[in-house]
């Protein structure tokens, strides 16, 4: 009998959007157990959290040092094998830095750190632990965005040219922040989200899946960035114009107060022998157009895909697979991994996004930043 | 600490499609784990099967038989509180059955028993064990598909004058079940499958559907099928007209054998007040049309929806929900309902499918092959 | 300097919707002009219908017996080329028979008269004369619609098992008939509509569609039809079985009172190699299905299209072309036919619906009331 | 009996694109008819599509000098009454000035001239002349386009902070001009075409959709224009930052190198209370999206439609339509205004672009080319 691994989660207390999502991500393959938890501010709310989700009460903790040095301590057949942390941005890098010191390994929201000099600072500490880092830019888990990625790379698209990327949503239209909305409040607050508000939110998910399907480097931003909602003092929104290393161009549009919008993620690639669009909404479905022609729709399990995405296709064609399943394979991928390593197996690592994804996003936020601050000039990412 | 209830699954050994998805779509709310199971037809492989999924290899049985009587030998502190059946539809009953009969809960797949007989049989077997019994018509589970019931229940479409279903598939267009493909040959063979072939797989769900949102049963049905396929005994098609007790008509076309169509489940409700309008491939989308309004629609999540739909929304709007949560939902429900009962609380059944569905569902089939035999008079179901 | 067509009217008077239909349609290519009409019951609306159209006074007739025959004395430079009649459906017979007595043209709208009888009449009618017949089935016209019939002939999509046609309208949800609304009324009345309401209305366009589409024939037919509306003696809404003569099966759905439809004429063709799907509503786009390849898209002077398609094309793909576009290629292909005669040139006859289309509309509603009557069963058209 | 109004042609000869759409636009709605044409750059080949066309030899001209004096030298019954100018762009402003000097009303492709000097110019010719002068920004016809702007112009939408526009085709994609296409030569030519390339020919439809829907003025612009045709000394391709002068900010895209595009004209308006969005190439939805109501989705002639949009819906709702009926709507509205003058009736004016449009097309170009130059600093339109 082989076993599951095990996950201890950092932050996730009862109500939490992303947690919630983490732990249903990670639960749907069978491959892993979430046995412990530090999740909220208090040890009480933590326990409360934690019966909550049928833990047992002594493996839930007030603090993530309390949850990492006791989980330690711990044999080794019963103990955590990994940390997942689904906190706000400001919380991200000590938890990760103190579990990869002492030997766990690290799943991390996004952004990946509060600054870019910690995003740095982490490379060195997960050199140094050589344990396994994973940051969870989920979208890249998409079928229809491995298929995007595999197709580009294979040429079938021929040179790229022209590049859209939007991430439009319209939850903070209005001042969410004074009701009390958690998720608001701590997102437009620097103390906690850094210097970029949507930015870091959701232009780092536009940045990453630009650079995840083209395998090219944005190479230099110029941005003018919306402060929209009443005293704001963090983008809520944002246009950018974008030229990339292989001199393609393009633009970044991202939003939180694009009425209306859901989570109108989406990307169009355009070549020299094809192009590609693919909707987050719509996620079962990649649209492809060609020279000479007609569009292709391409769907998960579907009719002509590459091996890359049908490796993460779960069920059979038209059963729509979705946020969650997308989630779930970046957990499976680096279970896959861990799973290897723990056997001693030697694998290629399976593709999932790491703490280089994650210092790009931060220049990315960096530059944009700089870029508006100096009226839109073209800043070097 | 409260604690995951126990399933053990019937069928379902590694490479089914089935009971993959029953596994996952038992994961993802964190409410169920897997215990043990009795997955294939021989304790080797299914000792296997439960390799592949980290069980205990002594709770890996030969048969279902054994798996009722070995775990209902153990401990009440470690044995599994239900049965989760994910056979070809032959062998539904007898597990089914045994279970209940030994103080187990039933969970199964559709269409509910291989006979009529079967179904009224298992009606009083689950009367007597005083256990649930959940048939998993999963796509009741969508958030859009309670918000459309809700939406005919509160009166908002008027009287409900017109209605057309469809479920369509095309992986039986060529004689797929001469190259051993496992699914196909028994779904196209009378034993294994009962005397409905695309009527039993996929037609009982949309028959389902239609009763399930509308409220109103189907009174008669007068039915054309097809047997497409070289040498098929049983019917990859089918077109019906229907009446309902009302006084509504309408029509329901399934096939097995609309090549290119990959799991069209789609429906229209027609009122005097206003129409619906819903696609599985694209699930997270209600449309509604109405007299003096413009279009409307619907999102999980979104704006305007009722209790009913809001409450089975795990993750914010724009986020898209598929296939394996919908059937979640289904388990969700009956665990709730479990968990409520094992604790001594008294709470209203929570929404699931039941044996009556199924039994709806044997009646549809029988209805339609006689109408068919008949060619295509009227039929009472 | 060659010269356009002369077209005269019957029917179509100032607030008439589908003689403004004809008109703009004659209109769009340049090749026809409007030079006289009977647009109404008496000389004086008809004078002021045609002052809106710009005609000279003289030139419009209080019948169309007056029409016909004052036409007739005008010389052959002057006088009107063809008719077009675009009244009710008791009066397409009586004005078509006398023009083309007298040697005129006749393009008829749809369907082509108000009995079977007086259909076949009609044929020999024409037949004597040697004039043209044009029955104006529209959406033969669209681009689309002949790209999906050119892939039927040349065998891309197989043999044909499957048909599903819809014509769904809601205009008649409620009783407009008794706000005075003259399209409404006379389509009620079996006088002036025939022993057929939606199944002339709209009814016939789905059967001649699978007809034109598929080059098959339906041979037979079971046939559910409603009559909603309080007090209509017509059907307003149907749902139908049929049966192809080469084995296929289908069905096909009409209605007037389905709330909220606009005018959703929609197809889908099934073969054993390939598959379309067209929408009447989205017209620009030919959904395709394969065995081996991802779905493709086609569009009006888009990648791929056949001949057939691209001669009907006006403008360069993305620039949609609609309704009155599609009416307007029946005109277009009638003069071509026209002038070739005119000319004395020989040509093969252009694409347009005419009599005999006509015929298989009346007899696929004779054959859907007797079916109706006779509690649905299966009836030869 | 009234008359038509007659038109004259400058350009569009035998196998032109836009000439033949201004012929069919100006026909549609039975109030325009050709009378005579300088279609070519000669006599013969302007003979030649005048028979193509059914026109009198004698009024086919060589010149549009030769037209405008000899048609000034016919009896008023017979001359025409407007100029209607489909030559390339270096082709406007003489045509345009001479007829308006003679007393002929223009209507006139766009943009208005080449260079914007010329512009203003005519601005001056066109006061002076006391003439009408329509520039044909065609996509202001569109029903839901009349419908977004009366939205946002009642304050639906509240105030608005968010634009995005494109205009992508991808024709050019490959070396068009080299093969001799006519379309794409004059297109790449700046002695034909102008300081702008795509900005020209599709950049200011963009331009003018995003103010004539918002009715708000574009303050400055910071664009990045691409040059991806071999050799092109034009741009082909840009992608542009916008600041509104109510402050909201947003972007536009353009190309004609987005490999498959056809002519996917897009804007999406957010504002504080609502938002909308329009697709051309699907012109027959307005979606829109509410603070707490679900998404609405508006259709010509449809529900819950302004007096503005119902006004130029021309057919019944679900009957689609398109490029040219959006078109001819241009037409029809300048008809109505000349048709009013020559009565002596007093109306207001209809709605239709005209010279001031024409101007602030060509500061958008000259902003973008200046901006692009000076590496997409902040510029003022």
């Amino acid at each position: 009998m082989s076993r599951k691994l095990r996950m201890g989660m950092v932050g996730g207390g009862t109500g939490s959007f992303i947690g919630d999502v983490h732990r249903k991500a990670a639960a749907i393959d069978g491959m892993i157990e979430l046995v412990c938890g530090a999740f909220s501010s208090t040890a009480e709310k933590s326990i409360a959290s934690g019966k909550d989700l049928n833990l047992d009460e002594t493996r839930c903790y007030g603090t993530f040092e309390e949850m990492i040095q006791k989980e330690k301590a711990l044999p080794e057949s019963i103990r955590m094998d990994f940390v997942s942390i689904v906190t706000p941005n400001h919380m991200h890098f000590p938890p990760a830095k103190m579990a990869l010191e002492n030997g766990f390994h690290v799943v991390c929201d996004k952004p990946v750190t509060l600054t870019l000099d910690e995003a740095i600072e982490l490379q060195n500490v997960i050199k140094k632990s050589e344990k396994l880092f994973v940051l969870t830019h989920n979208y890249t888990g998409n079928p229809m965005v491995k298929q995007a990625k595999a197709m580009v790379a294979k040429g079938e698209l021929g040179t790229i040219r022209k590049i859209q990327a939007q991430y439009l949503q319209g939850w903070l239209s209005t001042s969410l922040e004074n009701t009390g909305q958690k998720q608001a409040s701590w997102r437009i607050d620097p103390k906690r989200s850094g210097i970029g508000g949507a930015l870091g939110d959701i232009g780092t998910h536009a940045e990453n899946l630009i650079e995840y399907i083209t395998g090219l480097k944005i190479k230099e931003i110029a941005a003018d960035l919306g402060k929209f909602g009443d005293g704001r003092v963090l983008d809520d929104d944002g246009n950018m114009l974008i030229r990339m290393e292989n001199g393609a161009k393009g633009s970044i549009s991202i939003s939180q107060i694009a009425l209306g919008e859901e989570n109108n993620l989406a990307i169009k690639v355009y070549g020299t022998r094809g192009s590609l669009e693919w909707y987050q909404e719509n996620p079962n479905e990649l649209i492809t157009r060609w020279l000479e022609e007609p569009k292709k729709i391409y769907t998960p399990n579907g009719n002509g895909l590459h091996s890359e995405a049908m490796e993460v296709c779960r069920i059979p064609a038209g059963h729509p697979e979705g946020y969650l399943e997308a989630f779930a394979t970046i957990y499976k991928n680096f279970s896959k991994h861990l799973i290897a390593i723990n056997n001693g197996d030697i694998i290629e690592k399976p593709d999932y996004p790491t703490v280089e994804d994650g210092i790009r996003g931060m220049k990315f936020i960096y530059a944009a930043v700089e870029s508006d601050r100096n009226n839109s000039i073209w800043t070097k990412i």
